[in-house]
């Protein structure tokens, strides 16, 4: 670097610091680790500086020093992502733009059901704020604690109410953006319909900060339902859990918010390292799945209705065992039984995971045929299989073979992951269904997105970025 | 034109006769004619050729042609637009591409809840289709007869079914789609939830074939509802009908599918041009409710919750009457009521037509302002106001005052437009909530569009068309 590159850069940095203020500009080791590794604690980046500014128009003021000085930008949000999207390389170019501060509620219109929320807010925050109005923000993941909604609506984030809710895509209306040029690009706006040229908001959803940053959304609010109630089923095949999530659709309609799948090894993992923790059946059985009933009428109407499936599911000889929760405590202690999963596997030893989707009507098949193929990769390796059914979203995740050491076994990881996304492609799947491409599956995806549709991606690229300085390295 | 234009020219008429053969390449005035006026007769253009390829691959070979050529194309589905998107201009450059060929069904998933379905399927075949497999497909709209799901998804149409399922955007999954350049994108993917790159298929959605031509799609399904039940509530403003919406949804959840307010002076002139059809009511009242509820239990269940409804309604003070239909015929006859609301309007004389939307909550405050804006615009014009107020829409049209002559009140039409739309704009809303900008709205939304919102759009307009040959006259 020259000493006029050095004094340009040294600019920058005084500027950027004059912007936000010395306190929000982090440089030193200590005040910017957090921020340069990501949540899994698999990668660890490096930053010119973490910049945190305090409100929209800073974040304009950064994004416009960035372009002018042509520093990379890597926006941040709660950084828990699952595929290094939120962490920048090791070259020490790039600026981490942090958006934790943005985080005031500036509106709730209970009539309207909207929030107008920004991009630094914490999911649990805007949940919170929106049952104080006697209102549902649906989304809701394993990370709402510590996630950021900007972060969501970056990554199109799924979670567990897809099946009714949809994505987050689906759960905004309206967005502020910062441009990669520096404009604050006001779309605000509450409305269930709008048909005034293209469709901006969806294009900047889910691009993970590589369009533009994010910094404020309009998102829906739903009333919220009088009762929620859960049971688990089990069951022999992932075909029979199928043929249950149809006939509940049909016969609860939009009542069904949940519909989980659970294979007999995901529950005795959840048995063996967290007792008493167990699927509550006198004997095993080969599948499990969690539903969930979320009712506007009363507890006791909900539980009519899951006595009249399971009836007929058993009837049917979909199901083979069912219990429904009685209460509150019972149906949390249902849903651990699902969200200690993922912990109970790392208990076990390292696990290789895949985020993927088939059609729904696939799922059987696809289970059946893809085992083969991971047994021919890795002999002997154990199938952890669960996720959102009704979605067609399986977590789809390996555990070595017992007594195999995990470094042996993540060599196997390449081999494993190629057959499983092979699969995937040839069911017509997603090899990411909710958590993105980011710097981790920038690679993979070319193997799988047609020239045309990476050829648009990257026009858009082009044409929003030109200089390609927002989140460079992920996505595309 | 030059002789070697000319010669050009003929070369690419021949080529495009030989890819799709000359009984689907039409130059008649006969067989043009019905392409190139638009739905209402307000407007004909002239165009090289009319082309109707059989199959996506011809469209393929024609949009090459015309790339090769620097030929227009305007892509036309049903042409029952009511913006002037789907008709050429009278340049006569242009060819029109019309889809209608393109109408088979691909393929019914009922497990997976989708159809995959060709741009220039009916909207009713894709209805009954889906009915043929106990499925609805929700999309539901007044020319559902002729109208294709190309053109419902080329302008992200709406209808009457918005609150419970969303606008067509939200009904598509994959898309297939004939680029500028006269590729295929195939992403006929039916998946719930994918997140590997750029949403381009939202991008395609509402950009009424000025970015590219959608070819085909895959439609979500829903299960049947077992029935359906409407009523009518009489009542005094706006506002109440606001506080009826709130306590319905509390009540009824995601049961509650139509929610359509209509104005007194709307039931009058109902009365008037279309006997005996009238409000069941012994009294006039100044607003009226249409609410449609749809049940996945029961006709019994789904009459009890609306009783349920009414009765708290009617204690709290929020309506002032109310009947529920007992039969299929009585939820005909009053959704009648809504339906002729139109025909009733033109039969009175000219009429101003404004497709808007606000934030719901600010429906009651908007008719207010807006209506004393109109009159100081338009002395003496009768307000016909009436839409999906659970959707933030109003077809909030302007009848002349008696007896003034139909010539004379069109004169006031740019007055009575910019008091609307400003209005509009000052309360957050849209001045083209379902039906698109087309060439009719293109010049009206440069006022309200922010210039970087305007600038994202020419520049994604540029990178994914750089001839501006898709559709050119319209939305930009």
């Amino acid at each position: 670097m020259t000493a006029a590159q050095q004094d340009f850069r040294q600019d920058f940095l005084q500027a950027c610091r004059d912007a936000i203020g010395i306190a929000h500009f982090l440089t030193a080791d200590a005040d910017t680790a957090g921020y340069l590794t990501d949540q899994r604690g698999r990668y660890t980046g490096r930053a010119l500086a973490v910049l945190r500014p305090g409100s929209t128009e800073e974040v304009a003021t950064v994004v416009k020093l960035c372009a002018r000085h042509l520093v990379p930008i890597v926006p941040q949000g709660g950084n828990t992502g699952l595929v290094l999207g939120s962490v920048p390389d090791t070259s020490g170019k790039a600026v981490v733009l942090s958006l934790t501060r943005l985080n005031r509620i500036r509106a709730v219109d209970p009539v309207n059901n909207t929030m107008t929320v920004e991009a630094g807010c914490i999911l649990q925050n805007i949940q919170q704020a929106a049952a104080a109005q006697q209102r549902l923000f649906p989304l809701s993941l394993a990370a709402e604690g510590s996630c950021t909604i900007g972060g969501n609506l970056s990554t199109n984030a799924g979670g567990t109410a897809v099946l009714r809710y949809g994505n987050t895509r689906e759960l905004c209306l309206g967005l502020e953006v910062v441009t990669a040029e520096g404009e604050i690009m006001s779309s605000l706006r509450g409305l269930r319909k709008d048909n005034t040229g293209y469709d901006l908001r969806d294009l900047f959803i889910g691009a993970e900060g590589t369009l533009g940053i994010i910094t404020a959304a309009v998102v829906k609010l739903f009333p919220q339902p009088k009762a929620q109630v859960t049971a688990l089923a089990a069951l022999r095949t992932p075909d029979h859990a199928l043929r249950l999530l149809s006939l509940a659709q049909a016969q609860c309609g939009a009542a069904l918010t949940g519909f989980e799948l659970m294979s007999d090894f995901c529950m005795q993992l959840v048995a063996k390292h967290f007792p008493p923790h167990r699927a509550p059946f006198d004997r095993l059985h080969p599948q499990y799945v969690l539903l969930e009933l979320s009712d506007s009428e009363s507890e006791v109407h909900a539980s009519e209705m899951f006595e009249a499936v399971i009836g007929l599911a058993l009837e049917q000889e979909l199901i083979d065992d069912a219990v429904i929760a009685s209460s509150i405590a019972q149906s949390k202690a249902l849903w651990q039984l699902r969200e200690l999963i993922s912990m109970a596997q790392a208990h076990e030893g390292k696990n290789i995971k895949h985020d993927i989707s088939v059609p729904i009507s696939r799922i059987g098949e696809f289970i059946r045929v893809t085992d083969v193929l991971v047994q021919q990769a890795s002999p002997g390796c154990r199938m952890v299989t669960f996720g959102h059914l009704g979605d067609g979203n399986l977590h789809y995740n390996v555990s070595p073979p017992p007594g195999i050491k995990d470094t042996d076994f993540i060599l196997e990881q390449p081999a494993i992951n190629r057959a499983v996304h092979d699969s995937v492609d040839k069911f017509g799947g997603s090899i990411s269904a909710e958590h993105g491409l980011g710097a981790l599956k920038r690679e993979e995806i070319l193997r799988y997105k047609s020239p045309v549709e990476l050829r648009l991606m990257r026009a858009i690229k082009q044409a929003l970025d030109p200089h390609a300085l927002m989140n460079p390295g992920k996505v595309l």
